[in-house]
């Protein structure tokens, strides 16, 4: 993955995706000790940065219909960015995913195929479907063109922020928008750096850039963060993390709790916990100089609010 | 007021206020039956519409300080456009508003003077400070360049949206939004028109436009949509509303409390009552055609934010 496949990307989404805003607070830069700038991709189409990559993907391609694993935020952007472009998408989802994210997968368009955990292979079952029905998968981050996409996140804040020297903080899963984001800083905003901010207990990134080698997180669920969670750093992100990457950031559920809160307060955005991480590591870990946060999505549902405003 | 005091207006706040974005969710479309389009105005500094405003009086002015009368968003987008311009900013508050109003207004950097309801004039406290101290007052809505820095929010929309015909849904106090909006797109986009929408209770505006003279609310509290309650509609900006606005819409405080809940969940932003009565307009009266709605102000507290989402 290069510039020129990011901005190809950019090309692409030009008028079809949101150019997300960049939102800040005197009473964030007073909590953190520093300027904090909030590039709010919870305002993104579907709700998080997930819609740039699929459509970078979909309009890519001349497949008439894709599939994708996801219970979350890349199986709705899959699925609108399908529609919008007149293509089927398939979205297999556990049997037992909460009904409101297989109802939101469906009403962006998408079929939804559901697997039971227990007795199937999720991703033998995508092959099959793949072969089947002709379809085209789309991985979640392991896949160039899904960087890319992702990466137009960071091409829009190198162009907002050309000038600034400091540290961007990216909500970081298997590292598809952090790896997308530090290409697309190292060639249109070199005084600026990536840094991947994970949940603690999932910090599979922040121990492999660390280790210098592939750590997997011992387990995959009991986070809040549910959003960002995956077993092992991609094999074409972890190279790009540990060639443009500072090290990693890790902030507890409460911190993320707390970033939530302050962000529906202060910067009136709703953020899902995954995608609060990195405005909690601005606000609430030791750092200098004025941070850039990627809020990368927003779909948490009332409850979680809910806790988020009693946090 | 007109257009060119408008577009006046759009150069001073050029690069000081954010240009809000659109948003939209084929959730909220289903919901209305039409296409609605979201000017998140919730996203402006300091939370509402009101930063413009007082930007663009401070700014058209070379005193070294301002007064103002508001214990909610005027209070801060005065405190915040002075500060920003170092001018001093004096906030006329009554001594039992919510404390973190109090708290909010002197972070942005104002000076709060405290009166007491019961036993002093708060126009005459304000008539006082500024002939003793030299500062200049900004009035909450009936001012030429209050009205015109509000008229940038249509000019934005006009601008976005300049082939379209249709209705501009927007929630309307004392008419300075309303009135502001509606001669820009007058002048921009003339297949657009503005339309007030009020609390239940609370419908000045829509009977002075329906009786063709000016008419008062019985009462001023009992509403959450307190932002937006105002006695009567200003001298400058009925006849504006009169000359351009369709007929004025009302809803209840049961459908802006169900429209914050679908911004919160579709559009991931945070809407205070008085800032979702445009919404919720659009979610749930009849009406037809794609539906533009600006959607004022989001300074919910995180009470109000629990209720909405168990609305």
């Amino acid at each position: 993955v290069n510039i020129d496949m990011i901005r190809a990307a950019a090309a692409r989404l030009n008028g079809q995706a949101r150019r997300t805003p960049v939102l800040s607070s005197p009473f964030l830069d007073e909590i953190a000790g520093r300027r904090v700038f909030v590039k709010a991709e919870c305002l993104q189409h579907t709700g998080s940065f997930k819609f740039r990559g699929a459509w970078n993907a979909i309009s890519a391609s001349d497949a008439p219909g894709f599939v994708a694993v996801s219970s979350g935020n890349h199986a709705q952007g899959v699925a609108l960015a399908a529609r919008m472009q007149g293509r089927q998408a398939v979205i297999i989802m556990p049997q037992d995913a909460p009904q409101v994210k297989i109802d939101n997968t469906r009403a962006y368009g998408a079929e939804v195929v559901l697997y039971d955990r227990d007795a199937q292979d999720r991703d033998a079952l995508m092959n099959d479907l793949a072969a089947q029905r002709g379809l085209e998968k789309i991985p979640p981050f392991d896949h160039p063109l899904v960087i890319a996409g992702q990466g137009t996140v960071g091409l829009e804040v190198a162009q907002d922020f050309k000038d600034m020297r400091g540290d961007v903080y990216v909500c970081c899963g298997g590292g598809g928008l952090t790896s997308g984001v530090a290409l697309a800083l190292e060639a249109a905003a070199p005084g600026l750096r990536a840094r991947p901010v994970e949940p603690e207990g999932f910090d599979d990134v922040a121990r492999s850039l660390s280790s210098g080698t592939r750590q997997r997180n011992t387990r995959l669920s009991g986070s809040i963060c549910d959003a960002i969670v995956t077993p092992t750093p991609g094999e074409l992100t972890l190279p790009i993390l540990q060639r443009l990457c500072g090290p990693g950031l890790v902030v507890s559920d409460a911190m993320a709790l707390r970033a939530m809160r302050l962000a529906l307060e202060r910067l009136r955005i709703v953020l899902e916990p995954g995608g609060a991480v990195a405005l909690a590591a601005a606000l609430f870990l030791p750092g200098e100089g004025d941070v850039l946060v990627v809020a990368s999505g927003g779909n948490a549902d009332p409850a979680m609010i809910a806790r988020a405003l009693a946090a």
